[in-house]
């Protein structure tokens, strides 16, 4: 008789697996901070239900692929599941799903990696079991990790994910000495910038770029998230005429300065809580960004998009901050009518690992993993079962 | 009555000019410094014949369709013939096209461009309709122009077309401090570099790149083109060692140095003579680069690939001598692991036309056209008629 281990790597398995990968991939954007989720329900090669998590608050993948059965007129009972994540066993926004699993009588669940969360992290897979449920461990493990990256990291470390994202001309400058010219990339580049902005909680920039680029920092079209944007501001020289203050009923605005710059400037740090920002006073120096990241994830922050300029993303480059990379490179060659390259201070190399490439309008976008995100979402041991 | 101009932009006529031109593609890096011709052979809706010009010293296109058309029991006579190019009237490496279109008996002409060269340049269109053959011009130039960007060039302006190419890191190192580390792209990036090897008569590199990366500067795998290797260098430092000088057999190795250095060196200067080097006195400074172009051009050199280093393509860069632009961009930053930007001297930006970005194994590759070329391949009057 074949093991639990053998099964798991049937080619049926792999490919219904894949299917709830593909489905769970949906939710993204949508659920965070909860983990997107995929589900298949199958017996002797029929599918008799799919099911995603659709956004946050909604059920969970389990339970919407059971609906999904009972919708198509299937009764689940004796079929086997597949999902990408060890299903709930805790009341939360939802009723657990190894409720709703045992209530449908599903017979074998294959499960491609556990949920780290302190509720669940195996339980879920135990109570299964001891319902006299068949529970295979691992299979696509990897691609469901590196789905859900952000939360697992959160999760795992209380850390949030970080992406540090920029457009640069080939030669590596992010601006035009020439204030009046604002964007190095297209129209078409900047829109598809702004779907990352959506899937974040948290946007941060440093004080040059508010000066000089005086940025929104809100995602458009505007549905969906509404992320704090966070200015990295050491002397409290937010102008108040910026437009990042513009719209802080909806996309709250969060200044990380010092105690001591609060204290000189007193005035304008009153005139600033009077518009509705929130100050903070954190260490000075290069503390500072570890400060947010943990004040940000105390917050339930998963997920921090770090979107310049030059010294912000050297420094969350240089101190080995960022997970995850996206680089919008516009086609041409600045020179001296350039400025601002991220000029790295540490000894090595920074690798990007996983690297996709896109033609977006006519500018290349390049994005990939540190090797942070990497280790936290791909270089992991495989799960026992 | 519809005029010439009219039936020029009829939907037929530009679609079967894409046919003729998707056919003329084949040819790219093997006809070369011929222009890549492709034609097609039409009456009534059914495709005739279909020809293009397969290789330096073959036959050209139209001859090619006509015998395509014969191959298939198919008369062309009366017929509509779509060619990219204007057909040559003079005898070259092959019988004068005009007039195996004549014998042919072929009813009409559509071509895409005229043939600037000084034995044609008209003449073959005007030999056609002396002959009583209708001929339309000027359907589809742009994209016939921009397909023999080189040969164009070459022939209205005497200079060779210049393709700068270099591979970098995201914040624009062109290699690593570590001389042991000599390549920033994957195998298959490289690889796709020497199809442009393969496409160029000759390959220029600048003496730093012969000290610090010691390349063979052949295109690999070895069939088609033998570029001549040229290298910039005034001090004659080219070590006798050096792997460009292995297979001087097969492609030339022209030293660019000037009458002093030979004077100082002279025992360098027989020893690299007597391994077949031929060696070349420029002027000093950065004239160099227009003096070794013009004499590749004096050669017949209608394509010359400038390889590096940093040094090298700043100048070209600088004195908008580049034609064509091909970047890798490897998936790291290297920071102070990196070295040998492209530091440009002049006052404004570089803009990349046309720009076109594909994934080549897990390196961007960005490839587009500057001022230059897009002003002589793409930005240009349509033909009258």
């Amino acid at each position: 008789m074949a093991s639990r281990a053998d099964r798991a790597v049937q080619p049926d398995d792999v490919r219904y697996m894949r299917m709830a990968l593909a489905l769970a991939k949906r939710g993204i954007g949508l659920v965070e901070p909860n983990p997107a989720v995929g589900c298949v329900i199958v017996r002797s090669g029929e599918i008799l239900g799919r099911g995603w998590h659709k956004g946050f608050g909604k059920a969970h993948a389990e339970v919407d692929a059971i609906q999904d059965c009972r919708n198509r007129g299937n009764d689940p009972a004796g079929a086997t599941m597949y999902v990408t994540l060890e299903p709930c066993c805790h009341y939360g926004k939802t009723g657990p799903c190894t409720e709703a699993i045992i209530d449908a009588r599903i017979g074998r669940v294959v499960v491609a990696t556990p949920d780290p969360s302190a509720q669940i992290n195996g339980k879920g897979i135990s109570i299964l079991r001891q319902a006299g449920i068949a529970v295979d461990l691992g299979t696509c493990q990897q691609e469901a990790r590196f789905l859900n990256g952000p939360f697992f990291k959160f999760v795992q470390t209380g850390r949030p994910w970080v992406i540090a994202k920029w457009a640069q001309s080939v030669d590596g400058m992010l601006a035009y000495t020439e204030p009046a010219k604002r964007y190095l990339t297209s129209p078409a580049a900047r829109r598809h910038a702004h779907i990352l902005r959506r899937r974040t909680q948290a946007i941060i920039v440093g004080i040059n770029t508010i000066l000089q680029d005086d940025p929104l920092l809100t995602p458009r079209p505007g549905k969906g998230r509404s992320p704090t944007r966070v200015v990295m501001d050491r002397e409290l020289r937010t102008p108040l005429g910026a437009r990042i203050l513009a719209q802080i009923g909806t996309y709250p605005v969060l200044i990380c300065t010092t105690a001591s710059a609060m204290e000189r400037k007193q005035q304008q740090a009153e005139r600033l809580r009077g518009m509705g920002v929130e100050l903070l006073a954190g260490p000075a120096g290069q503390e500072d960004l570890g400060f947010i990241l943990q004040e940000l994830a105390s917050r339930g922050v998963q997920q921090v998009l770090v979107e310049g300029g030059a010294a912000l993303l050297a420094s969350v480059l240089d101190m080995g901050l960022a997970d995850e990379i996206h680089v919008y490179i516009a086609p041409m060659l600045l020179g001296s009518a350039g400025k601002a390259r991220i000029s790295l201070e540490r000894a090595g190399q920074i690798a990007i690992y996983k690297s996709r490439v896109r033609q977006i309008g006519p500018d290349a976008w390049l994005w990939g993993l540190t090797e942070s995100g990497y280790g936290l979402c791909v270089d992991i041991p495989k799960a026992q079962t």
